[in-house]
């Protein structure tokens, strides 16, 4: 049984990123920037953007975050989009979900300009990902293409269960993983809330990824020996003894699930480190042009 | 065993489009219309936009067709999707594929205003039908839901095996019947050529769409009894005694593997004549500004 160790993998990719910033900017080139926009106070949504803008300093990008009170109209906030979309100076930028009731996040997402739409959101990228385009491909579904290539875990033929199918985690995986390429070529059943046999499916699955947000939902007896286990949950549990009042639990009884599988994400330290280098990623590319051209 | 009536479905949705044309234009406005782009002399790409013109008058609709040299330049063709574009008068049109060689594809669909993108290729529709928005869904997904619906087969839960992951019938399926909804809630397993275990996940599967293009591919040995199988497979294969020198062949083999049935769509007369239905439900859909307001 092996840890995938996404930090250590995460760390990596950023150092890489960080190398090739350095090269293309060394010739006297702007670097590449990437925007947050913020609206309110949740205490989450801030860890993220800072975490985000800590990313992009250990990639040599430049980073800004435009904050809005919680009263902040839809109007205003499609006006500052408006104006990233316009800069030529800003790469890519994002919206930090979930916005205030009174905000459509929906119209929010498609004001964005695809071009610079590095979460991946817009039903442009959407479509163009499902149909197997160059596209932006959100955070996490992208940090766990990444964890499978780099260790170089077999796809192909596949049976892969994924569990959820949320439209950020689940349905882009189920697409991603059933197209052809490495990784890809899987066998792919997408499970929810009205699925019936979970049990039996998640056993006769070689890939398992966990992305309910139920904490240790996948226990042993779901599990064929041998399998791969991606757990995406990162359900926050009130810990009294935590620093922060809480801990991470993932979708997966670790504990008893890690010895049967040949390789194992742990939470945290797993997928999650792998989110923000995706999106410095897709930075990267859109400072490029890969994606668009 | 109940054998699904594409025909007569067909049929039935044809006069209540017409019904409700006659309704919205008695009082002097517009028909809608449906113009359809052709390009070079392809047999088959001829047939079906006859069909569609066909279907068009059925249904009251105006129509029109502009017809291209196979020498026609992507630039040509270009210009004339941007006239249609521009037209008021115009509801939805679509381009017949295949295109020639020297023409991108892709280039043609993506400059097709989403708006007016009938047959739901343009990414930006099949973004928002991957998310579940409101969307032009394409012509045979969207007939086989019609299917499904019209006779009131139960979704929720059920195990559904699509057979193919081509980006316009397998992939927008797993998606559709994936989602919340009726029909939808299914538990989809996607299979494709590098499946390794189709015959059992076809046993274990509720409801079979077989969209591979293999002829007679699905055998009775592949189906549990009461399943549903919805065969999309529509094969020229070579028949001296046909008139037109072919007869269409599906992906199921129909005299073994309809007496195990609940339900079995025919070929033909089973989701071939949903298609051209769909895509006129979409034109009226265009003109009544369902999906985009």
């Amino acid at each position: 049984m092996q840890i995938i160790d996404g930090k250590k993998i995460a760390a990596d990719i950023k150092v890489e990123i960080c190398g090739e910033v350095e090269q293309l900017t060394a010739t006297g080139r702007r670097r590449p920037q990437l925007v947050a926009i913020i609206v309110g106070e949740d205490g989450a949504s801030q860890a993220y953007v800072a975490g985000k803008e800590k990313a992009c300093g250990e990639c040599g990008f430049k980073s800004q975050v435009l904050r809005f009170a919680e009263s902040a109209t839809e109007a205003e906030l499609l006006a500052a989009i408006a104006r990233l979309n316009a800069d030529s100076e800003v790469d890519g930028f994002i919206v930090q979900l979930p916005l205030p009731q009174h905000i459509s996040e929906q119209r929010v997402i498609e004001a964005i300009d695809p071009k610079k739409d590095v979460d991946g959101f817009h039903p442009v990228n959407v479509g163009r990902m499902t149909i197997g385009l160059p596209a932006y491909v959100s955070a996490t579904p992208a940090g766990i293409k990444e964890l499978l290539r780099r260790y170089s875990i077999a796809t192909s033929g596949k049976r892969c269960a994924v569990l959820g199918r949320s439209n950020i985690v689940g349905r882009p995986l189920m697409n991603l993983l059933s197209q052809k390429g490495t990784p890809g070529d899987c066998t792919v059943t997408i499970c929810h809330s009205r699925t019936r046999s979970i049990k039996e499916i998640c056993r006769s699955a070689d890939i398992i990824v966990a992305a309910l947000g139920q904490p240790e939902f996948l226990t042993a007896d779901m599990v064929a020996s041998g399998a791969v286990v991606i757990d995406v949950g990162t359900t926050r549990v009130p810990a009294a003894d935590a620093k922060s009042g809480f801990r991470l639990k993932g979708d997966v009884k670790f504990d008893e699930v890690a010895p049967k599988c040949s390789y194992i994400t742990p939470v945290p330290g797993g997928v999650g480190p792998m989110t923000i280098v995706s999106l410095m990623k897709n930075t990267l590319k859109a400072y490029k042009k890969e994606v668009y051209g």
